[in-house]
């Protein structure tokens, strides 16, 4: 299996260098391509090129959008196009965005792109090694970073 | 027939459970595949693999976006790719989303999701087995989980 | 020619029976082929299949979003899918939506619906049968269901 | 060379007539094919056919939104199908919209809106006989209809 | 190696000749194709066009949208339809957008937008020479035209 990892020199913590490592570490041997652009609207099409030109099996994209409205309306059509590239692959790309107004302080920030990265690339090995796995944990309110909300009762 | 039945992680209700019940008891030996993902931009590849690589006639896709203006952006990317993915395939993709704040109470809130996701269930099995049979229920203010609207006078 | 009409068990107001009137009124023995599904976001797909497995020559979307916030991203998702089924198919699909908030009184809003139905299911005609005859109207403000605008002076 | 004009019976001013004079005063002998439809969102199915089926090789797209936020959103999705229809056919359409906020008189707004078709026009002849001409004019703040903003110093 | 530059006569400052400067230097004997078209909406099949009819390898799409809500939706649109340009030809478009409200005077603005083309023509260098570059700087916080945020701690 091969993993595309796609991020960008625009985000201000390396979340691809951790999700890497988490992947290496449950997975070794586990086949990884890395590829940087500039900024979050160039994901879709970086991941679509993993996908495709470099056999990748499942993509990652990193990202981390700023705090203005602006960059709301940049993560919103990066995503809109991860799905877009998604639905002419057949093939899952996990977004792991993490707005930089999600925490006040750099330190909080840092460690929740860290935990937000290697939870979801936990995901991402789920869904490429046993597809069918995450059903037990179906409606039980998972959260990727931060505290799980868990199920309503 | 088979029915593709795609949920999350993130959910804090199991829909997908109640849903399948629902398909069962109304129509013992219905093919059933369910395909767990992480969120709700997940699902719109979930399901253009379930009604494509698994070959499914209808899916179903549960989610239950959480309270925030970022959630429901979320919800709107993820039903915009549903819609892509049905155009796609020419399949139907029954979206069953119930967004957190719908209801104050968890109890509340549990009780409108189990009952949407058992009512969509059923609106499932009439547009794979009797497609034409809904027109009976044209314009009659139908709502799912809730009282009916009612037609207006 | 053939003319495909997809409604929704949602709406309040049985706007496609109004339209079948209307066309079959002024083009008896016009085919005619009715598909109810349960919302607006349900219409994209299933104009599609009409246009495509039904082999109908122009479609007819009848919706009827409520009044919240929600109700009006709704509307926008099937709006984007419908104008996409077009580019898909090369054929024309009329979006007939009546939000429940264009009239305050039940009574005017159903006189509303009936109205916009109707009138819609001429255009529907002209385009069918004299695509080029709705150039005689151009810029004149015509509107659907209420007064017409007129042209500006 | 053949310039396919799709415009609305919505609109209150006929644009297209503007248009279609200012390109057979420059370039007599011009292929033109009109199509009217109802509404904005009609146009890109509109353009698509033009372009496909009636072999133009360029198309203009005439509309006038109205003044409430659900003009601006239907606005909105025309121009995204106007811009996913380009991307399909690889030919460019000119989307030529005035909205009726943008001048408070009527008369003003009649003058904007035929000056704007007549300057389009002229974009549109461009494009066609000599598609690297607009470079001699980049970044030079053009406007369309009224006074140029001109570069910045 | 051939860049495609596509850029608008409604901007007010001439992007794309600091670019094409900054290409050149940086690698004599660079192709370069120039497209100018009237505005950022006509930019998505500008760009296909010159990947596809041109052959370009990569394309820069420079516009400069106004400082009104309508400009900030047309920059929206063209954006999405840049996105959807890279996913059907699997090339990449480095958008080089400059709001005119990034700056209040005009002497920091066209310095601005001087900045961010040359910064981002070498984005383009390096994504076309040398593809997996661009990870050395993963994660620092790069901004194209003004200070770098530079990464957190």
């Amino acid at each position: 299996m091969k993993v595309g990892i796609a991020d960008t020199t625009f985000a201000r913590y390396d979340m691809a260098k951790a999700a890497i490592d988490e992947l290496k570490q449950n997975m070794p041997g586990i086949g990884i391509v890395r590829y940087t652009v500039p900024g979050i609207k160039d994901l879709p099409v970086a991941c679509k090129k993993l996908l495709e030109e470099k056999n990748c099996d499942l993509a990652m994209a990193f990202g981390m959008p700023g705090k203005t409205e602006k960059d709301r309306v940049c993560a919103h059509e990066a995503s809109t196009g991860l799905i877009q590239a998604q639905l002419m692959t057949n093939k899952h790309i996990i977004e792991v965005f993490v707005f930089e107004n999600e925490a006040d302080k750099e330190k909080e920030l840092s460690k929740l792109m860290e935990k937000r990265a290697r939870e979801h690339a936990l995901n991402a090995l789920k869904l490429l090694y046993s597809p069918m796995s995450l059903a037990k944990q179906a409606g039980s309110g998972q959260r990727q970073g931060g505290a799980d909300a868990g199920p309503i009762h």
